[in-house]
């Protein structure tokens, strides 16, 4: 978002919060941004505050950091669940300086080198609760939404939640579990790199994901998910009944229904 | 394999078989072949007959293949399961002509648009039973592997059977039901097109690819397949079991034994 806020020229003077002091000093050098300070200092002075952090972090943070910022300032939540963080500043007097935002984009790596320009071009912004932001929050959200080149919809928290435990979280879980029961058979790693075709690649690529940024999403998105998951563990099972069967026609005509999937999301 | 086998000067002339005329004269419009000719005619001229077919078809037709090529010719099947493939010829009299080979490469996409230069190129390639093949098919399938730049690892066809039912079936059942508990939710299309991350994107991928591929691949290694798919869903139910006893700190750990993944894989 730095690089390319920057780039649109919306940003001007970008101010690094990090924890870990290593990815600050990382991020000044990269050009990311242009310098690090303390979180109260950078808030007071900020215009707009980005909140990129583990969802419990921004459940613990967001009211503290909105009672730091100024008067009229911004401040962007990014979480990828909305329900608990919505409802963890729903009474502060600020509130309205919020806008509870998720952009779906992101990749499996973390820290200041995984970022990348034009992550966000093409893709969907989620605005939860848009009637609890002012108008100005909203208009300077959408500034900032409009020049990473992301088309913005509008959500309550738990349809955000319910929805995005089916097409993103349930992704990472199925990643991670399919990366360990490979990493638990092939004892010898070099047949799971020298077998590994794209496909699996491709499949497991989020199983390469941060436990400390996913741990919380699953935590504060766990009864979706739980359904999610076992909608998906229901079909493995039936499959599976199929395939001890050896009825094959079952198991090509479910696979092509799930090739529907090709229609709908084109060359997505 | 045409593309690069013409480019490296190994393949000076191309001939096709499809049983799909369309995909047939496609192909020469591509220039993918030189010309289309009916089986009998192909294999009575070939030195050098690809066979890239369902496994089940494989299965059915190798050893009439193998009646019908010239004494010296080479046939190097290329399918994804080897056990019932290399048992359809063993006591084929000229079972030396042939090498049992799967090589490690492909998209979810199918048919001679699918086509892609340097598919091949750093991929592995597997040869089973090399033994029961001459020196001569070994040395010609030597030079075409090596030409489209993979390694070769030589497997008996249990072994690659059990290895490949982890590291690259598993991963299309799991994408192909992962797309269908989403299409079973999300009634409105919209919004899986709209939310789905790039994450949801490439875990589902393979969802798209072919059924009359895949399930004669499944049907034909149904016993290993059904190890590998036990274990995964034993796996998505103990992580259920955890994400339903709010047991996080679990969760992570499980997230960071499957992170090994990257190590394992590396930029793969």
């Amino acid at each position: 978002m730095a690089i390319d806020l920057r780039k649109a020229g919306i940003a001007t003077e970008l101010i690094g919060v990090d924890l870990n002091s290593a990815n600050g000093l990382k991020a000044v050098e990269l050009g990311l941004v242009d310098k690090i300070l303390p979180e109260d200092k950078a808030l007071a002075m900020a215009d707009l505050v980005i909140i990129a952090i583990p969802v419990n972090a921004a459940c613990a943070f967001l009211s503290p950091v909105l009672d730091a910022v100024k008067k009229g300032a911004v401040v962007i939540d990014t979480g990828s669940t909305k329900n608990l963080i919505c409802k963890s500043v729903s009474k502060h007097p600020k509130r309205s300086q919020l806008v509870a935002a998720h952009p779906l984009a992101g990749t499996e790596n973390s820290g200041p080198t995984a970022a990348l320009e034009g992550l966000f071009q093409g893709k969907t912004n989620i605005i939860c609760e848009q009637d609890k932001s002012s108008e100005e929050s909203l208009a300077l959200a959408k500034k900032v939404f409009d020049a990473l080149g992301m088309t913005t919809r509008f959500m309550e928290p738990e349809e955000h939640d319910r929805h995005v435990a089916y097409v993103s979280h349930l992704s990472h879980v199925s990643s991670f579990l399919l990366g360990q029961t490979v990493l638990d058979i092939e004892k010898d790693e070099k047949n799971i790199f020298d077998l590994a075709s794209s496909g699996f690649a491709s499949t497991v690529r989020l199983a390469k994901s941060s436990p400390d940024m996913w741990a919380p999403i699953f935590e504060q998105n766990s009864e979706y998910l739980s359904q999610a998951l076992l909608e998906y563990i229901m079909h493995l099972q039936k499959f599976h009944y199929h395939l001890m069967k050896h009825d094959t026609k079952e198991l090509h005509r479910i696979m092509t229904s799930a090739n529907q999937i090709r229609r709908v999301l084109g060359n997505k």
